[in-house]
Protein backbone atom coordinates (compact mmCIF):
# COMPACT_ATOMS: atom_id res chain seq x y z
CA UNK A 1 0.00 0.00 0.00
CA UNK A 2 1.14 3.60 -1.14
CA UNK A 3 2.24 5.78 1.70
CA UNK A 4 0.07 8.45 2.16
CA UNK A 5 1.91 12.34 1.29
CA UNK A 6 -0.23 15.54 2.62
CA UNK A 7 0.92 18.90 0.54
CA UNK A 8 0.13 22.19 2.18
CA UNK A 9 -0.88 24.73 -0.85
CA UNK A 10 0.02 28.65 0.37
CA UNK A 11 3.42 29.14 0.35
CA UNK A 12 4.49 25.65 -1.07
CA UNK A 13 2.30 24.99 -3.98
CA UNK A 14 1.30 28.55 -4.24
CA UNK A 15 3.81 31.35 -4.38
CA UNK A 16 1.56 33.44 -2.02
CA UNK A 17 4.41 36.07 -1.76
CA UNK A 18 4.45 37.08 -5.20
CA UNK A 19 0.94 37.50 -4.85
CA UNK A 20 1.40 39.99 -1.80
CA UNK A 21 3.78 41.78 -3.90
CA UNK A 22 1.26 42.16 -6.68
CA UNK A 23 -1.45 42.93 -4.72
CA UNK A 24 0.62 45.31 -2.76
CA UNK A 25 1.62 46.95 -5.77
CA UNK A 26 -1.87 47.30 -7.72
CA UNK A 27 -3.17 49.03 -4.12
CA UNK A 28 -0.33 51.42 -3.09
CA UNK A 29 2.63 51.75 -5.94
CA UNK A 30 4.80 49.93 -2.86
CA UNK A 31 7.22 47.43 -4.33
CA UNK A 32 8.41 45.46 -1.74
CA UNK A 33 11.24 42.85 -2.38
CA UNK A 34 10.79 38.92 -1.51
CA UNK A 35 12.65 39.41 1.46
CA UNK A 36 10.89 42.08 2.83
CA UNK A 37 7.66 39.91 1.82
CA UNK A 38 8.38 36.59 2.95
CA UNK A 39 10.38 37.70 6.30
CA UNK A 40 8.80 37.34 9.60
CA UNK A 41 7.01 39.97 10.32
CA UNK A 42 3.95 39.27 7.25
CA UNK A 43 1.74 41.93 9.16
CA UNK A 44 4.39 44.96 8.72
CA UNK A 45 5.52 43.90 5.27
CA UNK A 46 1.67 43.74 4.20
CA UNK A 47 -0.23 46.37 5.89
CA UNK A 48 -3.30 45.61 3.02
CA UNK A 49 -2.36 42.10 2.91
CA UNK A 50 -5.73 40.92 5.28
CA UNK A 51 -7.69 42.52 2.87
CA UNK A 52 -6.27 41.08 -0.31
CA UNK A 53 -6.01 37.36 0.81
CA UNK A 54 -10.41 37.86 1.64
CA UNK A 55 -10.67 39.09 -2.12
CA UNK A 56 -11.96 36.86 -4.97
CA UNK A 57 -9.58 36.43 -7.01
CA UNK A 58 -6.33 36.34 -4.97
CA UNK A 59 -6.11 32.94 -4.35
CA UNK A 60 -7.16 31.96 -8.21
CA UNK A 61 -4.06 33.77 -10.06
CA UNK A 62 -1.21 33.35 -7.35
CA UNK A 63 1.49 31.44 -9.26
CA UNK A 64 2.63 28.26 -8.97
CA UNK A 65 5.90 27.74 -6.72
CA UNK A 66 8.86 26.52 -8.63
CA UNK A 67 9.05 23.04 -9.77
CA UNK A 68 5.68 22.45 -8.14
CA UNK A 69 4.05 20.63 -10.80
CA UNK A 70 6.93 18.34 -11.74
CA UNK A 71 7.38 17.30 -7.87
CA UNK A 72 3.66 16.90 -7.53
CA UNK A 73 3.55 14.72 -10.66
CA UNK A 74 6.35 12.81 -9.27
CA UNK A 75 4.82 12.64 -5.88
CA UNK A 76 1.36 11.67 -7.45
CA UNK A 77 3.00 8.35 -9.07
CA UNK A 78 4.97 7.07 -5.57
CA UNK A 79 2.25 7.80 -2.93
CA UNK A 80 -1.23 8.17 -2.03
CA UNK A 81 -0.64 12.03 -2.55
CA UNK A 82 -3.50 15.03 -0.79
CA UNK A 83 -3.58 18.45 -1.10
CA UNK A 84 -4.81 20.66 1.96
CA UNK A 85 -5.20 23.50 2.38
CA UNK A 86 -6.36 25.34 5.73
CA UNK A 87 -7.95 27.47 3.50
CA UNK A 88 -11.42 27.72 5.74
CA UNK A 89 -9.69 31.55 7.34
CA UNK A 90 -10.80 32.68 3.62
CA UNK A 91 -13.97 31.74 2.92
CA UNK A 92 -13.80 33.59 -0.90
CA UNK A 93 -10.85 31.37 -1.32
CA UNK A 94 -12.58 27.86 -1.23
CA UNK A 95 -13.37 27.95 -4.95
CA UNK A 96 -10.45 29.84 -6.65
CA UNK A 97 -8.04 27.26 -4.64
CA UNK A 98 -10.31 24.24 -6.60
CA UNK A 99 -10.04 26.32 -9.90
CA UNK A 100 -6.40 26.60 -9.47
CA UNK A 101 -5.25 23.44 -8.59
CA UNK A 102 -7.50 22.00 -11.37
CA UNK A 103 -5.23 24.48 -14.19
CA UNK A 104 -2.38 23.73 -12.55
CA UNK A 105 -2.35 20.18 -11.34
CA UNK A 106 -4.63 18.66 -13.88
CA UNK A 107 -3.29 15.15 -13.63
CA UNK A 108 -4.98 15.12 -10.21
CA UNK A 109 -8.57 14.98 -8.82
CA UNK A 110 -10.99 16.41 -6.39
CA UNK A 111 -10.54 13.07 -4.36
CA UNK A 112 -6.95 14.47 -3.74
CA UNK A 113 -8.15 17.97 -2.22
CA UNK A 114 -8.76 19.12 1.49
CA UNK A 115 -9.65 22.48 2.79
CA UNK A 116 -9.94 23.05 6.22
CA UNK A 117 -9.88 25.24 9.30
CA UNK A 118 -7.29 22.83 11.26
CA UNK A 119 -5.40 19.99 10.26
CA UNK A 120 -4.71 18.65 13.57
CA UNK A 121 -8.25 15.75 12.34
CA UNK A 122 -5.71 15.02 9.04
CA UNK A 123 -3.83 11.98 9.30
CA UNK A 124 -1.35 10.42 6.86
CA UNK A 125 2.60 9.42 6.57
CA UNK A 126 4.12 12.32 5.74
CA UNK A 127 3.12 16.40 5.65
CA UNK A 128 4.86 19.41 3.70
CA UNK A 129 3.79 22.32 5.28
CA UNK A 130 5.93 25.86 5.79
CA UNK A 131 4.21 26.38 9.62
CA UNK A 132 5.21 24.56 11.99
CA UNK A 133 1.46 24.95 13.75
CA UNK A 134 0.55 22.71 11.14
CA UNK A 135 3.67 20.32 11.27
CA UNK A 136 3.44 20.29 14.71
CA UNK A 137 -0.12 18.62 15.63
CA UNK A 138 0.94 15.79 12.32
CA UNK A 139 2.09 12.13 13.79
CA UNK A 140 4.04 11.50 10.85
CA UNK A 141 7.16 12.88 9.55
CA UNK A 142 7.37 16.42 9.20
CA UNK A 143 8.12 18.12 6.26
CA UNK A 144 9.07 22.08 6.33
CA UNK A 145 9.35 23.71 3.22
CA UNK A 146 11.50 27.12 3.51
CA UNK A 147 10.06 30.06 4.17
CA UNK A 148 12.24 33.30 5.50
CA UNK A 149 8.97 33.19 7.81
CA UNK A 150 10.07 29.54 9.47
CA UNK A 151 13.86 30.42 9.01
CA UNK A 152 15.98 28.23 12.26
CA UNK A 153 12.71 27.22 13.32
CA UNK A 154 12.81 22.96 14.13
CA UNK A 155 10.92 20.78 15.85
CA UNK A 156 12.51 17.68 14.42
CA UNK A 157 11.53 18.62 11.39
CA UNK A 158 13.35 17.38 7.48
CA UNK A 159 13.93 20.25 5.80
CA UNK A 160 13.50 21.36 2.37
CA UNK A 161 14.65 24.26 0.37
CA UNK A 162 12.43 24.45 -2.51
CA UNK A 163 10.65 21.49 -4.74
CA UNK A 164 14.44 20.68 -6.51
CA UNK A 165 14.88 18.73 -3.05
CA UNK A 166 11.60 16.73 -2.97
CA UNK A 167 13.66 13.95 -4.90
CA UNK A 168 16.34 13.15 -2.47
CA UNK A 169 13.89 13.01 0.40
CA UNK A 170 10.86 11.30 -0.87
CA UNK B 1 -8.63 15.22 26.32
CA UNK B 2 -12.39 15.42 24.45
CA UNK B 3 -12.98 12.14 21.87
CA UNK B 4 -13.32 13.56 18.28
CA UNK B 5 -16.34 13.37 16.94
CA UNK B 6 -16.66 13.93 12.70
CA UNK B 7 -20.34 15.04 11.50
CA UNK B 8 -21.54 15.14 8.05
CA UNK B 9 -23.51 17.73 6.35
CA UNK B 10 -25.52 16.43 3.23
CA UNK B 11 -28.45 13.96 4.61
CA UNK B 12 -27.52 14.05 8.44
CA UNK B 13 -27.40 17.77 9.31
CA UNK B 14 -28.72 18.97 6.30
CA UNK B 15 -31.82 17.85 4.53
CA UNK B 16 -31.15 17.67 1.36
CA UNK B 17 -34.05 15.35 -0.18
CA UNK B 18 -36.53 17.96 1.01
CA UNK B 19 -34.33 20.29 -0.83
CA UNK B 20 -34.45 18.01 -4.41
CA UNK B 21 -38.16 17.48 -4.17
CA UNK B 22 -38.46 21.31 -4.05
CA UNK B 23 -35.83 21.83 -7.01
CA UNK B 24 -37.21 19.48 -8.68
CA UNK B 25 -40.74 20.75 -8.24
CA UNK B 26 -39.64 24.00 -9.61
CA UNK B 27 -38.13 22.39 -12.76
CA UNK B 28 -40.54 20.00 -14.04
CA UNK B 29 -43.91 20.41 -11.27
CA UNK B 30 -43.76 17.18 -10.51
CA UNK B 31 -44.05 16.13 -6.84
CA UNK B 32 -41.98 13.66 -5.11
CA UNK B 33 -43.11 12.07 -2.04
CA UNK B 34 -40.12 12.33 0.58
CA UNK B 35 -39.93 8.36 0.38
CA UNK B 36 -39.90 7.83 -3.21
CA UNK B 37 -36.90 11.13 -2.62
CA UNK B 38 -35.46 9.18 0.01
CA UNK B 39 -34.91 5.57 -1.29
CA UNK B 40 -32.17 4.05 -2.99
CA UNK B 41 -32.71 4.97 -6.01
CA UNK B 42 -31.43 8.46 -6.42
CA UNK B 43 -30.89 8.77 -10.06
CA UNK B 44 -34.20 7.39 -11.15
CA UNK B 45 -36.25 9.96 -8.44
CA UNK B 46 -34.06 12.73 -9.00
CA UNK B 47 -33.24 13.43 -13.32
CA UNK B 48 -32.37 16.30 -12.52
CA UNK B 49 -30.47 16.16 -9.38
CA UNK B 50 -26.98 16.35 -11.17
CA UNK B 51 -28.04 19.54 -12.66
CA UNK B 52 -29.49 21.00 -9.24
CA UNK B 53 -26.60 20.22 -6.91
CA UNK B 54 -24.09 21.82 -9.38
CA UNK B 55 -26.79 25.30 -8.96
CA UNK B 56 -25.16 28.03 -6.80
CA UNK B 57 -27.76 28.36 -4.03
CA UNK B 58 -29.08 24.62 -3.59
CA UNK B 59 -26.55 23.53 -0.57
CA UNK B 60 -27.31 27.54 0.84
CA UNK B 61 -30.76 27.19 1.60
CA UNK B 62 -31.27 23.46 1.96
CA UNK B 63 -33.22 22.91 5.29
CA UNK B 64 -31.29 21.33 8.71
CA UNK B 65 -32.78 18.05 9.38
CA UNK B 66 -35.27 17.81 12.55
CA UNK B 67 -33.06 18.11 15.81
CA UNK B 68 -29.63 19.12 14.49
CA UNK B 69 -28.61 22.40 15.77
CA UNK B 70 -29.57 21.40 19.58
CA UNK B 71 -27.75 17.58 18.82
CA UNK B 72 -24.88 19.39 17.62
CA UNK B 73 -24.59 22.30 20.74
CA UNK B 74 -24.79 18.84 23.15
CA UNK B 75 -21.77 17.03 20.83
CA UNK B 76 -19.66 20.62 20.39
CA UNK B 77 -19.61 21.20 24.52
CA UNK B 78 -18.78 17.20 24.85
CA UNK B 79 -16.68 16.12 22.11
CA UNK B 80 -14.03 17.75 19.84
CA UNK B 81 -16.31 18.08 16.96
CA UNK B 82 -15.49 18.65 12.98
CA UNK B 83 -18.13 18.72 10.14
CA UNK B 84 -16.97 17.29 7.56
CA UNK B 85 -18.40 16.93 4.17
CA UNK B 86 -17.32 15.73 1.01
CA UNK B 87 -18.23 18.73 -0.81
CA UNK B 88 -15.23 19.00 -3.13
CA UNK B 89 -17.21 17.04 -6.16
CA UNK B 90 -19.55 19.86 -6.36
CA UNK B 91 -17.21 22.65 -5.89
CA UNK B 92 -20.28 25.49 -6.05
CA UNK B 93 -21.32 24.42 -3.32
CA UNK B 94 -17.77 25.35 -0.96
CA UNK B 95 -19.10 29.08 -0.05
CA UNK B 96 -22.50 28.11 0.04
CA UNK B 97 -21.69 25.27 3.09
CA UNK B 98 -19.87 27.42 4.82
CA UNK B 99 -22.31 30.18 4.73
CA UNK B 100 -24.90 27.37 5.80
CA UNK B 101 -22.64 26.45 8.90
CA UNK B 102 -22.24 29.92 9.81
CA UNK B 103 -25.87 30.68 9.76
CA UNK B 104 -27.46 27.44 11.41
CA UNK B 105 -24.65 26.47 14.09
CA UNK B 106 -22.91 29.96 14.79
CA UNK B 107 -22.08 28.53 17.77
CA UNK B 108 -19.16 26.83 15.74
CA UNK B 109 -15.97 28.57 14.26
CA UNK B 110 -14.71 27.59 10.86
CA UNK B 111 -12.13 25.79 12.28
CA UNK B 112 -13.88 23.20 12.98
CA UNK B 113 -15.10 22.72 9.37
CA UNK B 114 -13.36 20.22 6.50
CA UNK B 115 -14.64 20.46 3.19
CA UNK B 116 -12.75 17.22 1.36
CA UNK B 117 -12.80 14.85 -1.97
CA UNK B 118 -12.41 11.83 -0.01
CA UNK B 119 -13.19 11.51 3.98
CA UNK B 120 -10.39 8.01 3.74
CA UNK B 121 -7.94 10.90 5.03
CA UNK B 122 -9.86 12.60 8.34
CA UNK B 123 -9.12 10.85 11.55
CA UNK B 124 -11.14 10.71 14.70
CA UNK B 125 -13.06 8.75 17.06
CA UNK B 126 -16.76 8.74 15.91
CA UNK B 127 -18.05 9.40 12.69
CA UNK B 128 -21.66 10.32 11.72
CA UNK B 129 -22.63 10.15 8.14
CA UNK B 130 -25.25 8.10 6.04
CA UNK B 131 -23.25 6.83 3.33
CA UNK B 132 -21.17 3.18 3.82
CA UNK B 133 -18.49 4.33 1.66
CA UNK B 134 -17.52 6.93 4.19
CA UNK B 135 -18.19 5.21 7.22
CA UNK B 136 -16.27 1.74 5.98
CA UNK B 137 -12.82 3.48 5.44
CA UNK B 138 -12.67 5.05 9.17
CA UNK B 139 -11.06 3.60 11.85
CA UNK B 140 -13.24 4.75 14.65
CA UNK B 141 -16.53 4.25 15.93
CA UNK B 142 -18.78 4.29 12.92
CA UNK B 143 -22.54 5.44 13.07
CA UNK B 144 -24.68 5.51 10.65
CA UNK B 145 -27.42 7.90 10.51
CA UNK B 146 -30.30 6.22 9.02
CA UNK B 147 -32.21 7.38 5.21
CA UNK B 148 -34.25 5.23 3.41
CA UNK B 149 -30.82 4.45 0.76
CA UNK B 150 -29.20 3.10 3.73
CA UNK B 151 -31.93 0.90 4.64
CA UNK B 152 -30.49 -2.71 5.91
CA UNK B 153 -27.05 -1.49 5.29
CA UNK B 154 -24.89 -2.90 8.48
CA UNK B 155 -21.39 -3.26 8.60
CA UNK B 156 -20.83 -3.44 12.41
CA UNK B 157 -22.45 0.03 12.64
CA UNK B 158 -24.41 1.98 15.62
CA UNK B 159 -27.35 3.31 14.03
CA UNK B 160 -29.49 5.97 14.87
CA UNK B 161 -32.62 7.45 13.60
CA UNK B 162 -32.63 10.43 13.55
CA UNK B 163 -30.91 12.79 15.95
CA UNK B 164 -33.01 12.26 19.34
CA UNK B 165 -30.95 9.13 19.29
CA UNK B 166 -27.73 10.79 19.56
CA UNK B 167 -28.17 11.40 23.57
CA UNK B 168 -28.09 7.62 23.94
CA UNK B 169 -25.37 7.16 21.95
CA UNK B 170 -22.85 9.64 22.59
Amino acid sequence: MKKRVLVDMDGVLANVYLQFIHFEYLESGKKLTLEEATGPDEVKAFPNGRKHVNMPGFFRTVPVMKGAVEAIKYLNEKYELYIVSAAMEFPNSLKDKYEWLEEHFPFLDWHQFVFCGSKQVICGDFMIDDHPKNLDYFDGQRIIFSQLHNAGKDNGYTRMDGWDEIYKIL
